[in-house]
C-alpha cells in the first residue's frame, strides 16, 4: 500500500470538522432532498448533450451477478416463472430478488442510506428511515436521472498501469495530475467517474473480498471534491479507500460525500469499456446518464450508467 | 369500445400472415439478438441528441408499485436490511423482490419473452429459455441500452379527450392523424410512444384489472409499424389492445412485433408527465433514453427512461 | 352480531387490568423465553401419548397460499429452480418466499410477536427486535416444538351450526358448555383448540377480508384462559374477535394472552378435517403435535400441526 | 476414505438393475404418490406411541442456517417487516425466502424430486413437473405428516467414534451391526435414521463444501433397505455416499430410493442432541414425528422433526 503523504494525512478529528466545513445543508433549502444534483442546471445539460458527436453508447454497469464469489456473498436470485419448455407458455417470465447495496453490484446509493449520529443529509433525522423505508432523502427524490457531463479520470491509465492495487490510495495530487493529462478541468455539476481498475484486476486474480481491501479515494480528497462542486461521484470500487487510512473512520467519503454534502455516489462501476472508449479517442468527457429505478422509500438502486460519446 | 374499420379488420389468418410478411428473422444475420434496434444507428443517436435544446428531463416510468391492486396483483416486495432505527448502523439497507412483467410496472420486454409455436425471434429454438433462464435473445443484448429520437403519439390529447377507453383501439388512421397533428413523421429507429392516458384514466378512476380491459394498438398497426422501421415501441398500456378483437390471438401485436420483427416493447410507461410536456411545446419529440439492468438471461427489465427536451 | 353479554363486556381499562391481574412475567424465571408452554411436563406428554388408540394423524393446516385473494394479498411465492422440462436435470428443485403472519396461513406466533407499550413477554424490551431479528423470545425458543393433550372446542358444532358468522363472539359460558357437551375439562397444559368453522365458511361463501371480520374469543375468555393454565392456544381464526368489541384495542386477546401471559398463539389452523374426525368419534381430545421451523430470531413460523387419534 | 468390501462394490449396471429388482412403481396402485409410507400402518402408529415414556421431546432439526458458508452457498434470507424499533407497530414480523433443497437445510424430499430417465416414482412422466410446480409426486401428499418408530443407527458412536470421515462409506454390514449392538431389528414401517456424526465433525472442523464429500450410505445398502420395507430414511448427510464409489452414478440412494422404491429422504438432519439421548438411555428407539408444510406442487419442505421418549 502506497503512503500517504503528510499534507493529505486525515485524523478522525478532521473528519469530523469536514462534516461542518463541507456541509451542504440548507444550502438549497430545509426541503431539499437531492443535494449536489442541484448543480446539474439545465444548461449544463445541454452542453453535455453536445459532446454525443459518434453517437455510440458505452455501459458502465457490471451484469448483476447471480452466482456467489469473495466479492459476492449474497447474488442476484434470480427464478424463471415461465420458460420455453412449458408447453402452453406463450411468454417467458421471471423473479429477481436482492439487496443492491453490494459489494458486486453497480448502484446509485441515495441520500438517506448513510447516516451521522442521529441525522442523515440535510439534517433530516435517522429516525425517518423506518421498517416502511425512507420518508426522506430516498431514491425516488431522483425520479428523473442524472443528465449531465461525464468524466473519467482513469487514475490507473493515467499513471501507466493496468490497474492500483486493491488497497491503493488516491490524494488530490493525482486528481489533478489525471486532469491534466487529460487536458480538463472538472466543474461544476460534472458526473466524475474514478477508474482505479478493480474490474480488470478481478478479471486477472479473480474476485476478493473488497470489503477488506479496494483501491480507491483517500479522505484528503473531500475538500477537493467540494470545491469543485461535482454533482455525483462514481468509482469502479464504492469511492472510499478501504481501508480508509482514518483510524476508526471505515468510509469517510461515503460519510461526508452523502452525509455532509449530498452528494449521490455510484458504486461499482465497471469502467473497464469506458477507459478503453476514453483511452481509444484520447477524450475522458462525454454525455452521461443514469436513471435509477423508482423505488419508492429506497435506499438506492441499481443502474446501468451509459456515456455516449 | 369503438369498433374496428372494415378495411382495418384483422383474422387469424392475417396474423399467421404477418409472421411471415412482417419477418425479420435473419435480417440482421443468423446471430442477432437485438432486431429493429438495429435500426438505430450512431448516426440517429447524434441527431437524436441535438433535440435536448433546455436540458430538462421527464421521466416515463411509473414508481414500482409496492402495494398490491387490481392491476397489480404481485406487487414488488420491499425490505428493509437496516434502518436508521438500527442503533448502531452506520447505513440503511434494502432488499427489492419481483418479477417485472406485469400490468402496472414500467418495463422493457427481451426478445426471448415471447414464443410463437417452436420459437422466438430470428428462429431460435424456444428451449433455449429453460430454468437457467434465457440462452439467447435476453435482455444483456441490450446492455448498452437505447438512445434515440423519441416521438409521442398522444392519441388520447390529439382526439382531445384525456384518456383512451379501456379497450379502446388505435388503428392506422388514428396513427397518421397524430403524426399530422404533431408535424412530424415517424422513422427509422424512432422509439414510438403511444399514449393512451392509461395513468390519468387510472388516477381518476382507480386501478382496475388491466389484464381484461386495455387501449393500445389493434393488429391492423402491425405492418404500419414495419414499414416505418421504428426501433422500439412503448406505451402507457402494453402496446397490445386488450381485448385485441382479433379472435383467438390475445396478444398479436407482442406476437408479431417482438417474434416475428424483434421489436422491443416498453410495456406501462407512464407518459402523463411527459404528455404535458410535450403538449405544453407543442413539440412531441425529444431525446431519449434507457437502459435495462444487465439481467443476465433475463426475460427483461424494469426501466425508468428518461426523455430529455 | 352476536351481543355480549353485559357480564363479559370489557373496556379498555379492564384490558389494562388485565395485564398486570393475568401476568406470567417472573413466574418462570426471568429468563423464561417459552411462558405457557412451561405447563406442559414430561408427564403430560407421556399421558398424551397413551390418546393414539386408533394411529389415525390429521392435519390442522391449510396449504399455504400461493394465489392472492380477500384474506390473502401476500401469498406465498412459490418459483421452481428446476423442473422435470429442464433436458439435464437429475432433480426438481423450488423455493420459497413469503412472511407468514398472514391471515390465510397457519403459523405458530413466537413471543415476541406482539409488543405492549415498551414491552414484550417477562418483561423484554421491544427494542431487542431490530432489523436484525428478534434477540430474546424468538421461534427458535420453541425448537423441540410442542407435544400434548389437544382439546377441540367445536364451538360451531356443538351449537348445532356449521359455522360461526364472522364476526361472532365467543364468551367464556361458550367455551364452558363446549367442555360440557364434549365431556371433558380444559386443563393445565393442553393445547386448546377452538372451531368457528371459519374455513367451512369461506369454502362456501368464497374468500374475505378477515381483518375486518372474524369470529373469534371475546376479551373476557382472557381469565378462563388463565385460570385454566392451557399451554398454548390455537383457532380456525387468530383467536381474537375481529372487531374485539372492546374499544380502541383491536386484538386484546393477542396483546393480554402474548406480552402478559406468555401464551403461543396458533393462528388460522384449518380445523375441518379435525372437526369431522372429533364429532364422527365423539371424542374432543386426542394427542397433539407441532414443530415450528427453527427460524432464528424470527417471529414465527408457518407449521403443519398434526392430531393423533 | 474406507475401501468398500468387493462383495458390496456397486457398478452402473448394477444401479440400473435396482431399478427394476427393488422397484416398488404400481404395488400401491397407479394412483399412488406416497411410496414406502405405505408401509407405516395405523398399528404401527399405535405402538409407536407406546414408545413415549419419559415425555422428552428431542428436535432432530438443525437451526436454518441465514449466513453464507462454506455448506450453504444460498442461506435463507430473513428480513423483517416490523421491528420494535418501529415507533407504532404493535407487533413484530418477518419474511423469508429460500430453497430448501441445500446441503445444510434439515428438509424432507418429496418423491417429485428425484428423477430417472423420463420418469419419477411410481412412472410418471417427469414432464409433470413444470415451472408451475409437482402435478403429481408433491410435497403436499404427504400433508398428514409422517408419525411412526424413529430407530437410530449411530453408526459413528457404535464404532466407537465421533463421527465418519467425511466420504466414508456405510455398508450394508456396517447397518447390521449397529443393529445388533442397538439390541433391535429395523422393521418395515420404520423410520431409519442414519448418524454419520457429520454435525459433530463440522462443529469441530468447521464447515466445508459438503457437495463434494460427505459420509453417508454406499448403493449396496440398497436392497438392505428395500427388504427391511423402510417407511422413510433419514440421515445427517443426505443419505447418499459422497462420492458415490459408483462410476458415473452420482447419487445412487437418492436415484433408486427416491425413484425406484418411493422412499422419502430426510436431508440433513441434525441428529447430535438424538444421538446423545440415546446413548444416554442405550435405547435407540423412540416415537418420530414429522409434519412437512403443505407447500402445494412442492418439491419437499423444510422439517422441524421430533424424536419423543
Amino acid at each position: 500500500m502506497n503512503e500517504i503523504p503528510k499534507k493529505f494525512q486525515v485524523t478522525p478529528a478532521d473528519v469530523n470538522g469536514f462534516m461542518n466545513s463541507l456541509s451542504n445543508w440548507g444550502k438549497w433549502g430545509n426541503n431539499d432532498q437531492v443535494g449536489c444534483l442541484n448543480y446539474i442546471t439545465p444548461e449544463k445539460r445541454v452542453s453535455a448533450a453536445c459532446l454525443v458527436r459518434e453517437g455510440i453508447a458505452v455501459s458502465a454497469a457490471a451484469p448483476l451477478p447471480t452466482v456467489a464469489a469473495a466479492d459476492n456473498p449474497d447474488p442476484v436470485r434470480h427464478l424463471m416463472i415461465a420458460t420455453g419448455l412449458d408447453k402452453e407458455s406463450f411468454s417467458s417470465n421471471d423473479y429477481f430478488a436482492f439487496g443492491h447495496h453490494a459489494y458486486a453490484i453497480t448502484h446509485l446509493d441515495a441520500l438517506c442510506h448513510i447516516f451521522h449520529k442521529e441525522f442523515m443529509y440535510n439534517g433530516y433525522s435517522r429516525e425517518k428511515v423506518t421498517s416502511g423505508g425512507a420518508e426522506l432523502n430516498s431514491i425516488d427524490a431522483v425520479r428523473s436521472g442524472v443528465t449531465t457531463r461525464g468524466i473519467l479520470l482513469d487514475i490507473a491509465r493515467l499513471k501507466g498501469r493496468p490497474w492500483l492495487e486493491p488497497g491503493e490510495a488516491i490524494v488530490p495530487d493525482d486528481l489533478e495530475a489525471a486532469e491534466k493529462r487529460a487536458a480538463l478541468h472538472v466543474d461544476r455539476g460534472d458526473f466524475l467517474l474514478i477508474r482505479t481498475g478493480r474490474f480488470a484486476y478481478r478479471e486477472k486474480n479473480g474476485p476478493w473480498n473488497a470489503q477488506e481491501r479496494l483501491a480507491g479515494l483517500h479522505a484528503s480528497c473531500l475538500p477537493w471534491l467540494h470545491k469543485r462542486q461535482v454533482g455525483a461521484l462514481g468509482c469502479d470500487g464504492v469511492s472510499d479507500l478501504i481501508p480508509s487510512r482514518v483510524e476508526k473512520v471505515r468510509m469517510p467519503i461515503h460519510l461526508v460525500a452523502v452525509v455532509a454534502m449530498g452528494l449521490h455516489l455510484l458504486d461499482n462501476a465497471d469502467l473497464e469499456a469506458l477507459g478503453a472508449a476514453c483511452s481509444e479517442r484520447m477524450r475522458w468527457e462525454f454525455f452521461f446518464t443514469l436513471s435509477p429505478l423508482i423505488l419508492l422509500r429506497g435506499t438506492g438502486s441499481p443502474v446501468n450508467p451509459l456515456a455516449l460519446f
